[in-house]
């Protein structure tokens, strides 16, 4: 498919007279493409602006549902032995996955639909957003983890209990070695994704690429999932791993919870370096 | 992804010469977009209309559709005993999801694609369409409803007698209250998807979101499937819970049936408020 | 979303200066709109062209691949008696509804995408493409149906013979006309799936919709699955009933051999109806 | 849908006088459409510019998380004998089409996104990349899948080895005939699937095709894994089945591994003629 590179960069030539975007991530055509600013680490005006928020409101919405729909698909499939009797572990990566997808696609547009405090230090780290904003949003994720788990244990506090909760912990026969690790790649992939599905779709915005970016997105929570749950049941998200943990508080939960702040952060810090590093970089221009 | 915002206004603006709908989701650019009136209570003019009544005849199909295909997936699950044998559990849930896809992408042109009278209540309450054609896309629900019900009764009377017909209960283990705010929530995440899904379609069109918006919709029903199918079979939509409690017509089906009316349209009420008060309300407007 | 309607016009009128195309499908706007005329039953003129041929060859190996895969998934499937080890019945539904989505998505700017007699015939009742046509790809349809089963049958003739070779019979308990009324409404959701899909991808070119018609249209191949599986198999695809028997050759699914060709056509039928005289009908204007 | 064809060439004709891009798959308008020329053999230009390195270290990346996550999945299912608590069967064909979908969207800006030494074969064959970058491709995808596979064994050394190692062999009761034309076939669904999407794509700029283009392609993947697990575990990628039998290193994987490279090489030589012989030949003009 190299062809494509080709024929992305004629069909933004065709239309550059009316849409200088060019194509950055591909490293030619940089005249055309002007990077948005850094944003800056405090920006005292958002503290005044409804916009901002509204844009906490819509994270610690997006957080709660994320946590009630998949926390209840967990205690349903978790209350029968044999799985098949209920959606089983493939439709609780789908819960996770599907939910993403949902809640990316619903609050993109008014928060950038992040709905993960690891996402949100990507972002921040690219210098997406401020650091007031990316405070703000994981404070706002905590929160509605925190009520999305509460509300699933209200329902039925013995099933929930008697469950697991839906907290992370490394399963036995692994190493807490091995659950970071699964941690690290597992929010590299997810993080990754988010780069370059939003990248794409900056740079393709003439040829409507970003419709798609959240269904990519969803898709990588999914993957992670189908790949980890037998792990450590997947964290990749600081602030579901959090609101678990608090809403079912016993010990194994919080004896591991570190694993769950540390691996996704520096997941997504690894996947921040390589995007503005190797994809972003374009050190010698000799031809493109 | 807080930069996408930045990019959309930036898209838009590249625009706007041409297409001066803005992106009031967002806040800014109010002036460039005219939200369309809200919809009268009684509009005379539309009962004169064949498209009035071809889209009474659209709901009706698609509703007839959406019970045939979901409850025959319901009873070819629940005849087997382990499960295994069947698309399981988990294809339930694809099924009502799925078809929720497929109707509202081939009704949304003609009738706006609600195939649930709690999605055209909570579109009332928004004053997107008029109380006359609420009340007549509901009737039209429930009639098809019924009858996609009766259908599947007539293919197979024992079998469909004999595994619940596909009527929503409250499960043993729940309390009533159980099953009211699981379909109160439930509820609450589908119609917050509609609002959101064809929002972001409409402050994005120019980008060009809209065709996605039955994909997270449909998504939407899917994953509350997945979460609450234990609970209470999940309802979310009271003309699929009436038309399988008029088919199946068992004591304990009449006697939950109130539930999948008033935890509905609660839900879809609370979706609207949430939408209109907090995502759509502009109250100061300092910076943005 | 009755507010659609009224966006989706706006948004045509908006262009209105460059694409006249219009909204036949709301009853507005049709003096924009130019349906293209109906194809002539006969056009000699086609014989003549290779795109005809091409036409039919992308039929003919788009249902080779269709069946080769499905049969191929079939088999795996049932020759283990627990179905927990194997992809399972929904793994079969998702194979049918998968191929469909992806082949039409691939032989749609070449063939249109049919991949099934019963689409093809729908579309001609339509007056969409000429008999000659219509029936030529019918018959590379078949062929090309055959000779994917027997590619599956090549591999283990044992295996595919005890597996049931993928041949679509009515199930024990069920009657033929439970068969074929499975047949009739299964093909109706097709059908009316293809229609509405491309309808609303003529409408809206301008929304750009076209690009998601072969995800409902694949969604409803899955979904009819889920659904009839238990009652006959699922044929909907006549060419796909018919390729099973000839090389699966055993006398039961000769017997009902019928059923998969007077279902799928009724069912094709109906639904040419439906949109043609009920969705596309505008008698009176008074108002739209 | 044959009417489809006679809308598209409309919609080009519409825009022509600003798109000249025509619709070369369909044999008509060839005059508006100018074929990228073939890729040169040797482009020595290339070896200067970063974005030639960048889109390897793009493919080793994508291919290394590509393995990394499904031979996880897979490890994940087949330390359970009953299936029935993973994600199961079903889940690892998730995981390989999920995993080319999300990739293939992330990097095709970057690389093309091929992830699959046939995929560069094929399209290398179709001269759209040059020799030099073919190579190049194959060396970093090799080199990805081996680290991919070779973390999966650093978390749980027993497990990953007492399970297969997601190792590609022929399946008991299937002669290395019946794996190496599984392999053919497979691979020819894949590379078919891409020429097609990404053809289609071209063609079809005008009308926005292109942004699916990725979802048909990981779909293909999907399926062929539905159908092909049970013969040889499905390979279609020799850089996988490579990096597997490096890191798992038993005999019977090794004796295999021929299959797993010239399956695909065939197959996908086989579409990238179908391709350009049937699909894109034009002999006779008389009419289109």
């Amino acid at each position: 498919m190299e062809g494509k590179e080709e024929d992305v960069r004629l069909g933004t030539n065709k239309f550059s007279e009316r849409q200088p975007i060019g194509t950055a991530a591909q490293g030619s055509d940089d005249k055309d493409y002007k990077e948005p600013p850094p944003a800056p680490l405090f920006e005292p005006g958002e503290l005044k602006s409804w916009s901002f928020y509204r844009a906490g409101i819509a994270e610690f919405m997006a957080t709660f549902l994320f946590l009630y729909i998949t926390i209840l698909t967990i205690m349903g499939v978790n209350k029968s032995v044999s799985k098949c009797t209920t959606v089983g572990i493939q439709g609780i990566a789908w819960s996770f996955g599907g939910m993403i997808f949902a809640l990316v696609y619903c609050t993109a547009g008014i928060s950038g639909g992040h709905i993960n405090p690891a996402v949100t230090f990507g972002l921040f780290l690219a210098r997406k957003l401020s650091l007031t904003r990316a405070l703000f949003y994981m404070v706002m994720q905590c929160l509605g983890a925190i009520c999305g788990a509460g509300v699933v244990k209200g329902f039925q506090k013995t099933l929930y209990m008697g469950t697991g909760g839906g907290a992370n912990v490394v399963a036995p026969g692994y190493t807490k070695g091995d659950g970071l690790g699964a941690e690290i790649v597992g929010t590299f992939v997810l993080v990754y994704t988010v780069f370059s599905a939003t990248d794409a779709k900056r740079n393709a915005r003439d040829s409507h690429v970003p419709i798609l970016a959240p269904l990519p997105i969803g898709f990588a929570v999914f993957l992670v999932h189908l790949a980890t749950i037998p792990i450590t049941g997947t964290g990749i998200n600081p602030a579901r791993s959090l609101g678990a943990a608090i809403i079912y508080n016993r010990r194994h939960a919080w004896s591991d919870q570190w694993i769950f702040w540390v691996g996704p952060f520096i997941g997504a810090a690894l996947a921040a370096i390589y995007h503005q590093v190797v994809i972003r970089a374009i050190p010698f221009k000799s031809r493109s």
